[in-house]
């Protein structure tokens, strides 16, 4: 069939907007038409050809929204009609990794989708005969795209596609990071480094759990208002700073962050969130990406005293479980989407997207079909 | 009183065996007779003049295991006659560190230890009226000491003191690293770096909650066999891997380690303790103690996808709690400290005891009084 769809054809350039073909389910697969998707760093990364992984063409994308139009044989858990979140991180529920119950990072098709394939080796998307990489997964970047059965979450019919279609990685990252990741109690002290779509998740994600104290840093006094109103209570602006960062930080939160979250993918500044946790229990989670081959470095006596260095993807969240909860709460008024959508387009305007990412004007654009 | 101790005068200096002055115990204090003692590694860091923190001249020891003699006013949890073991961790029960119920890192009386006095500001011993430090709180290195209430764990009393010293110290830092900071559960795979003392606690500990595959990496082949007596299942000698460590450990392992514990205190092994856990849930515990301005390095991808980076000091044990059940243990035969004893000599042969120690002749050498 033929779909709308903006290619990336080459790192660097802009998205071209073309019709496309695309073909129909295989077995354990769906045809989902996208209604809405959020444009995302992760896609810029890719785009920009910085991302070693990255592979072109390909139909970027991987924050969508939309409805089950056809499902392949043997498809037992999703039918047509079904609304659903595309998720760039599976959940088999067979697999060593699910079955764990210690990781989100299910393996099941995982080495075919870092190829930009589907599971059997091969994909769907070409164009005028010449095949098109899938990406994430997901490939949310076109009004039609296909899917494993395992990496679709089912949501509620009535959540607006426009604004859930975040759901599927920047909320799930930030809100997942504090619950799943981190298991931030309540009355505890927290820490967010980046004041971005991602911190600002972390931040609602904190006050959700009923966090005490929520520290927000950035370097852009700008980010203040819209962080207060998700429910930071205390500003710090680096800059503004006499002195280090990390003893200012350990004196206002009495001791240290209980929890401190890195989501800007500096390491530098992860090794400042580490460090201004507090000594015997204080845990720092790394959420933001760093560029290829920079390291992260620390004194041993800071985890020796109490400190525990993690990371997290997609906010330890399993898709298909969790991200209908996540829906859920939005529904029920318990997280605010709706002032982190701060522009709206349509697909041909899906470069301008980019453009306000990169001006730091939008938290997040949205591309609706 | 006059008591016989080994008198650390000087940096890089044998300790000097003579007989000094120690004052009674003041209130909330006890006066300590110490039975045995034995030679750490942490000691003669100390006496080596590296310890950016040491104190001299000071009565270094901090492994012993003795009987209450004397009671300072206040004391109520002991008597005289109590069979203890001195605690360098204390436990106040009171403070924000033990309410936390996170950490064993008591900071009750902190400030005062790092400087070599008892809580009120001023040292018990003395040497022809020129005052002597405290070590590490607790100063074992001579016949009797004087201690904390806080700071003294009463044990059974049919405990051999030559033998129950080991857990003031190694013992419990080993299998406390495997039991209250990795929490390792059965069927887990376990790699240990490094073969002395701590490491062969660190394997028993895995092999008593039950570990399926505990690997042992050392340099020196000879370890391998009382490694095995331990609870050892492979034996890796870095100099025979051909190739990277790190990808024949993950091999070993079937995908990583599940828990990896540094009993070494050198930065790249670390990171290679770090890099040959398990995707999506492998932890590395820090136990060896780095030399002072050492970093670890990593790439942030590494916690990001799922590793846990932690560090542990006393092996995460509340020492009055948890130190007259490792007693226990010894006692009911589930763990092994004799084969661990390799040498017992007088207060007098101290000196020898450090040279073995040098010269990696002993796991540990006791001194009996």
């Amino acid at each position: 069939m033929d779909v709308k769809a903006a290619v990336a054809y080459e790192a660097g350039k802009p998205l071209t907007i073309e019709t496309v073909q695309l073909e129909g389910p295989k077995a354990g697969e769906v045809l989902v038409e996208i209604k809405a998707t959020g444009i995302c760093h992760t896609d810029a990364y890719t785009l920009s050809g910085k991302d070693p992984e990255g592979l072109f063409p390909a139909i970027l994308g991987h924050e969508g929204a939309g409805v089950v139009v056809e499902v392949g044989d043997g498809v037992k858990s999703l039918k047509p009609g079904d609304h659903v979140i595309p998720l760039y991180t599976p959940e088999c529920r067979n697999c060593e990794y699910c079955l764990s119950f210690k990781t989100n990072l299910c393996q099941a098709i995982r080495a075919t989708q870092g190829r930009g394939v589907m599971p059997d080796g091969t994909s769907r998307f070409s164009s005028n005969g010449k095949m098109l990489h899938h990406y994430m997964g997901t490939s949310t970047f076109a009004n039609y795209t296909v899917l494993p059965e395992i990496a679709v979450a089912k949501i509620r019919e009535d959540a607006p596609f426009e604004k859930v279609c975040y759901i599927g990685c920047g909320v799930t990252t930030g809100i997942g990071a504090v619950i799943n990741t981190a298991k931030v109690e309540p009355g505890s002290r927290v820490v967010v480094f980046g004041l971005g779509g991602i911190g600002l998740n972390v931040i609602q994600g904190a006050r959700m759990v009923g966090a005490s104290q929520i520290v927000g840093v950035d370097i852009n006094p700008d980010k203040r208002e819209l962080a207060e109103k998700f429910g930071m209570t205390d500003f710090v602006n680096p800059r503004e700073v006499e002195g280090d960062l990390v003893p200012y930080l350990v004196e206002l939160t009495k001791g240290g962050a209980d929890y401190s979250f890195e989501c800007i993918g500096n390491v530098n500044v992860m090794r400042q969130a580490l460090e201004c946790c507090h000594k015997g229990w204080g845990m720092s989670v790394i959420i933001g990406v760093a560029a290829a081959g920079q390291e992260i470095s620390t004194r041993p006596f800071q985890l020796v005293t109490g400190r525990v260095w993690k990371g997290t993807a997609f906010g330890g969240a399993k898709g298909r479980t969790d991200v209908p909860k996540i829906v859920d709460w939005y529904m029920e008024g318990k997280i605010n989407i709706d002032d982190l959508i701060t522009h709206v387009m349509p697909l041909e305007k899906i470069n301008e997207g980019f453009d306000l990412m990169h001006q730091g004007e939008s938290i997040r654009s949205v591309v609706t079909f």
